[in-house]
């Protein structure tokens, strides 16, 4: 019997079946890929094209993305700081439930800052948490601009956007570096056979 | 582009792979398994039993316990009445993501107001949410005690406890209804069983 955070008197259950047993049954090790970059840097594109490869090797895999948590578990969050920072722990500690169930869990969230995704990195066990930066300039994501957001944050219709007039502190220790080749930006499914290969040479797509 | 909740400019992404290609790859329905019922009455031991059958005949299933989220993703709430709602909100979000990605989720909760378990119910499909009800008489499961909190209540020392000084509201339409059998308890396999014959009836356990 334990007090943890701010609830007393509560008892860690543990079931007969655990992570190691659902592995075996997916063939595949749980763990959470998570990618982080500027808005219009290709997030949502590799999650789900990375998703989309995953399932056609046979692979279970599944996708917490930052705007969709919003009309959900993260609805009663706003876009300042400290709803900011906890958006992304929940996200984090969903994504580690995720994992612990033996799926692949992608996230994707702009996530700006190192504290935040470093808070998330260390709810999981070493090796478990792949951290894949989105590795694009600016004035790409800016030109890009899916969702006309910069376009508002440019004439000061949205405050504090990332990479604008909030800074975003680029990943130092990424598993993995999405980047312009040659000038070009890489292709979806390019980008999500880069991932793959990391799974696979790292063990992730068998038990 | 939409206004949810307080969050603005937020777009729904969708992926090319959904719930029902998971399903397909997994052989089975997501869904959630809500099971309610006072402290005692069994639900945690529930869970477990029908989390290893369903291992042993090759599903995957990922129990989501209430006293274990309050060491990661509800560690912000304590027990008093409008945080208790919010962690059931959020075990309801939770669920809802689990059975998105094709599993079954066995949600352990006492979920003692039926307002916050309809809210559950309300954020899944019709028939993808199976409320299970552990209907034992308090007498029972304070006899049982497994955690000494019943004591701990009767002596004042918890406040606010389901059953004793705050009411358990007994679900009116439960799919499932666990209970005595001639005076007896039913075994953890008994119980597993009877939950299991129902998810094989609905067509639960094929895709």
């Amino acid at each position: 019997m334990s007090n943890v955070g701010k609830s007393t008197n509560i008892l860690w259950h543990n079931c007969p079946i655990g992570q190691s047993e659902r592995q075996k049954l997916l063939g595949q090790k749980g763990c959470v890929i998570w990618i982080t970059g500027l808005s219009g840097s290709g997030k949502s594109t590799l999650a789900c094209a990375l998703s989309r490869e995953l399932h056609c090797s046979g692979h279970l895999s599944y996708v917490l993305d930052g705007d969709n948590l919003r009309h959900g578990l993260n609805r009663d969050l706003s876009f300042k700081a400290e709803d900011r920072a906890e958006n992304i722990r929940r996200v984090g500690e969903v994504a580690k439930l995720f994992a612990d169930a033996g799926t692949i869990c992608i996230a994707s969230l702009i996530s700006p800052y190192r504290r935040d995704r470093d808070a998330c990195r260390a709810l999981l066990p070493e090796s478990r948490f792949i951290e894949v930066f989105m590795d694009f300039p600016l004035e790409i994501c800016e030109a890009r601009d899916p969702k006309g957001l910069y376009k508002l944050a440019r004439t000061g219709k949205i405050k504090g956007f990332t990479g604008i007039d909030d800074p975003y502190e680029s990943p130092v220790n990424s598993e993995i570096v999405i980047k312009m080749v040659d000038g070009e930006c890489p292709s979806p499914k390019a980008m999500a056979k880069h991932v793959l290969c990391y799974l696979e040479e790292n063990g992730y797509l068998q038990d």
